[in-house]
């Protein structure tokens, strides 16, 4: 079964969702005056890890790729949850490397651990929960024509930085570094989430790549998208990757995926007011669909680029 | 290296706690005047699932046991989360009676689904996390001498009931049902914790054996604790058990797992407004230690009934 259909199976049979559609970056609950977010994401290591992560940037990942959805959803990040699946006989060095990633990750992003639980099983698993408070929610649904379409900091990196891993291409160390710090060590963006949770309509983090999450943002709020390749922000050594893999640096940083940096939409009006460091990227119309200029841009994932020889 | 071993180079990287120092049975943060209780707990089929159960068992207990901690709090569940861990080649039906038994069991409790998270690993992995809110937190160290030690329910058919799958017991058909209905099928005590989180001083729900939650109160509060073996709430089918395999029903019980009844203590003062069916089972002494009548209970569990060829 495919991801998709195992989604619909479990669809049909949950009947019960909470004050939010399920389906945006985190659940949502009112208590009090306040929403509480909610969400999970599982690292699996056969899928999620490559084989140069350190247990150090595991553990910090784990931590990091739950946070970002808190901060997408303009929430605070106020606990963090863990279960932990061990194999029989993994190194006592690289289980002490986990706990010092956890540990690293909740000392940088300054919440505690809720509550742990550990299990023997076939594959080194983690289970990552975070919780997240918030006056204002931010979703996927609310852009409105008129807004702007920004992203936090650049794209591109973390694919690229994959591609150097996986086919051994050749690059300056300088660029090697750049790339890899990106792939292997992804910031969520708490404080951006937090201030965007006073002014934006709408946010997600890009974890599958920037053109999807355009789909999203588009057809969750029943909007047009029109965004300008040039005015992506991808660095250099993007750029460089690209020209040795001869593709386009554009294509390669709207497929980037775990880039954990922040979509958002806001008007105009209120842009002034964001002390954050984003960049325009393009504009909400009405209608449906996302555009690069007047051309239809299709959503583009790691996959695309899966025969690279 | 063993579970404590882990959880111990675990702690020693995790500083940040929550209002509530780990090792209860939910984590809990302040938000406004309600406490948030959060709990997670990962089911592997490998260790955790008896052939005989079927994926709505599965899926329902997935659920029960996260809420049963909740519950332990003093908590009303407010929202579940859960992420999936699928072989490949898993039946599509079994899959489906997996999604049943989650969403049966979210009806039962009344609870909705907050997140939800697919992904493929080597074995059957089902994490539930569940959320509760209380204006009263019961914790496992808020025993206070004097307080009356209390079960709900009744105690040893969880056991029973595996012994009887794991060794081929024989027992009457009514027998058998019985002890499976709570081997199988067992229920968290929702009502039971909302009402406790009015009057009781302490609270734990039975997952490791009443011997050892026994011991964990007494620990955790800095008390003693004297319980009556007459006193024990064990049906007739734990005491046919017993029986059978020539052991003690009362050790039975003391050692038996996975009952998700609530162990709490109670001012005898309060015990007439409690409207629960529970059963007073001994008392909380200054001092430490558990004893039954005058000899000390050493904690139990199901390793002890390891060797019954």
């Amino acid at each position: 079964m495919r991801e998709s259909e195992i989604i619909e199976l479990f669809l049909k049979h949950l009947k019960r969702h909470g004050e939010l559609p399920l389906g945006d970056d985190a659940g949502a609950l009112k208590i009090g005056d306040e929403w509480l977010v909610a969400t999970n994401d599982m690292l699996v290591r056969k899928t999620d890890v490559p084989d140069i992560m350190t247990p150090e940037q595991v553990g910090f990942k784990a931590v990091t790729m739950n946070v970002s959805d808190v901060a997408a959803m303009g929430a605070e990040p106020i606990g963090f949850l863990f279960s932990l699946g061990l194999p029989e006989g993994l190194d006592e060095d690289y289980i002490e490397g986990i706990a010092r990633g956890i540990g690293e990750a909740l000392d940088y992003y300054k919440i505690p651990v809720l509550s742990a639980d550990t299990n023997e099983a076939d594959d080194l698993i983690i289970d990552g929960i975070a919780l997240g408070k918030t006056k204002r929610l931010l979703t996927r649904s609310g852009a409105k024509p008129g807004d702007l379409v920004c992203v936090t900091g650049d794209i591109g990196r973390a694919f690229a930085g994959y591609l150097v891993w996986k086919y051994g291409l050749e690059v300056s160390e300088s660029t090697r570094k750049a790339l890899y710090e990106k792939f292997l060590e992804p910031i969520a963006r708490v404080k951006e989430g937090i201030i965007l949770s006073k002014s934006a309509n709408s946010a997600i983090d890009i974890s599958d790549g920037l053109s999807k999450e355009l789909h999203l943002i588009s057809k969750m709020s029943g909007v047009g998208i029109e965004i300008s390749s040039g005015k992506l922000p991808i660095r250099g050594e993007v750029y460089e990757v690209a020209e040795v893999i001869g593709k386009s640096p554009v294509e390669l940083a709207l497929a980037s995926g775990e880039e954990f940096e922040l979509l958002f939409t806001v008007p105009p009006e209120k842009i002034s007011e964001l002390e954050v460091d984003f960049t325009v990227i393009g504009q909400v119309r009405e209608g449906n669909g996302v555009y690069m200029g007047r051309k239809p841009l299709f959503p583009l994932g790691w996959e695309h680029f899966s025969r690279l020889d």
